[in-house]
């Protein structure tokens, strides 16, 4: 039986750097190349990096938008890949909803967002924030001055979310001797046999020794609001907490109440309930929090790894078979 | 043949921590705790971190100085160990010339060192500079608007010195999947047979190659001034440094001159020519440096590892044996 040209909806940007690799992984079928305009249809869409451009959740701009329309319209898509690790945007969950399958770029960036939770973990814990302060203010203000940062090796990271970049920061952190102890969708060992491993629902039960709450999850119905104000208050005073995965999983007014008030040690904040962060939020000035605009992920290589996972996930879905990343 | 009892020149803090510990290491010869006083004799000494307190290399404060003071009045002083990593201060190379061997705590605090410079390294290549100037001035800025950072993986880490801070620095940046090039006393072999090696006098060789230029080695003759402006003008367009070891290692305007023009990408200093780093130097308004008060090691569990460091040494020394970390 002969098919019809695979009709992939893409980016002018997309097709420019992919369109050869993607006319070479569908072969003999054919394909055409949709760009993204209102009434259009098409079989697939490869979302890239560029079509998010500087959009957030909460936040769509313009050209986004006519992207995430003729997704919207097209009454023929089948699969759409994200180049991002997380799919919660609204747009996926109504194209999931009508049958559409959708695979994220999950483990394409996890190294880089692993290095980044790392750097704000240590940033945090040799008193960056305040030795910049310092810096500012021409000061010379040795540690020794204002009480001594506490050794890192023995301390105890939780981690919330064991898939690549938990895994990752995890080798990081143990290397640095750290305890690691993992929260994750079972209960089923993460790791090796000494590695504690609880599921998302029993939480609290290790909160208290959590010197780090490392938050590396997916936004899901299991861990939205994981992190509420109740546990929070498990945590020990001084902890410090490093949220690398969705603003949404935790209180955020209960997190800038144990923050300003000092009885967390610090944050370092990647994603907030809203983006962009509103200029009113107080997390801005909040002098033991580094808050970035989620940019976790960013990194030259990115571009060509999640090329390579749609090309790869192409093949897969082509012939049928079961694509990497699909979100459940 | 009966002996005198030892007698070891501490401080008030030092005696009151590690006195007891001290007393069972001496053992039955019997010891007497000397305070710095003038006129003072002493067989050892032992330099807690709280001798040093505040004082740094170049401004030494009246307490630091009293103990200076009492050491090189004490004509029979045969040993003396150092808190510090590094034992290259005015009175530590006088008191050499003397014949005073000299034992420093390198390694005590090596871990927390090598952690401080992956911080820095780590906040430098994700731009935390630039993100912690938008949170202040509470802009929502991404990375994607500015250039995305390189990726990590598969840059150079050249990294001068391989004492237990350039080992454990080594060990993280080659997990992150770094490339690690070693300039060292020797050219031999560092560690496994594919890690390139050099002697610190080839080094301008590798600099070409070094996206991260890692000083973590001891101030001698071989090395102060070993990354002059020459060796500077050789790092490609871009390269960070990384200075947690000594200001004297570097030809220090030139490497502002370096920052300033932004042929360098940026540099984490932690040691500097001048400590305190004077009031006018530039280095505190660089925007591409983050520049701290010689506290790269600075953690509360260094006090008891150099104690056990000191005793140690203390039974080596009692018994006729060799010193760990003499000063050569």
């Amino acid at each position: 039986m002969s098919q019809a040209p695979l009709r992939i909806l893409l980016s002018e940007a997309a097709r420019q750097a992919a369109g050869a690799a993607i006319a070479e992984a569908v072969g003999s079928r054919g394909h055409r190349f949709v760009a993204p305009a209102p009434g259009v249809d098409a079989d697939i869409a490869f979302v890239s990096r560029d079509v998010t451009g500087l959009s957030t959740k909460h936040a769509v701009l313009p050209a986004t938008q006519a992207f995430h329309d003729a997704m919207r319209g097209a009454r023929s898509l089948r699969w759409v890949h994200v180049h991002s690790a997380g799919a919660d945007r609204p747009v996926y969950v109504e194209l999931r909803a009508r049958g559409v399958a959708i695979s994220s770029s999950s483990g394409a960036n996890a190294a880089v967002v692993a290095q980044t939770a790392l750097a704000g973990l240590l940033a945090l814990a040799r008193r960056f924030p305040q030795l910049m302060r310092a810096q500012r203010a021409g000061t010379w203000a040795p540690l020794i001055g204002s009480g001594l940062p506490r050794d890192l090796a023995g301390q105890t990271a939780v981690i919330v979310g064991w898939g690549p970049i938990g895994r990752q920061l995890a080798a990081s952190l143990q290397l640095l001797g750290l305890r690691i102890v993992v929260v994750r969708s079972s209960a089923a060992a993460a790791a090796a046999a000494d590695v504690q491993t609880l599921a998302f629902e029993d939480i609290r039960r290790v909160l208290p020794q959590a010197d780090w709450l490392l938050l590396a999850c997916p936004l899901t119905q299991r861990t939205r609001g994981l992190i509420d104000a109740e546990a929070l208050a498990l945590l020990p005073p001084g902890a410090h907490l490093v949220n690398v995965a969705r603003g949404e999983l935790l209180d955020e007014p209960a997190l800038v109440e144990a923050l300003a008030g000092g009885r967390l040690g610090g944050a370092f904040l990647d994603v907030f309930a809203q983006e962009p962060l509103p200029p009113d939020s107080p997390i801005w000035q909040l002098d033991n929090v580094i808050a970035t605009p989620h940019s976790a992920g960013f990194s030259d290589g990115n571009e060509a790894r999640v090329t390579a996972l749609f090309i790869d996930n192409l093949g897969h879905w082509l012939a049928g078979g079961s694509l990497r990343n699909q979100v459940p």
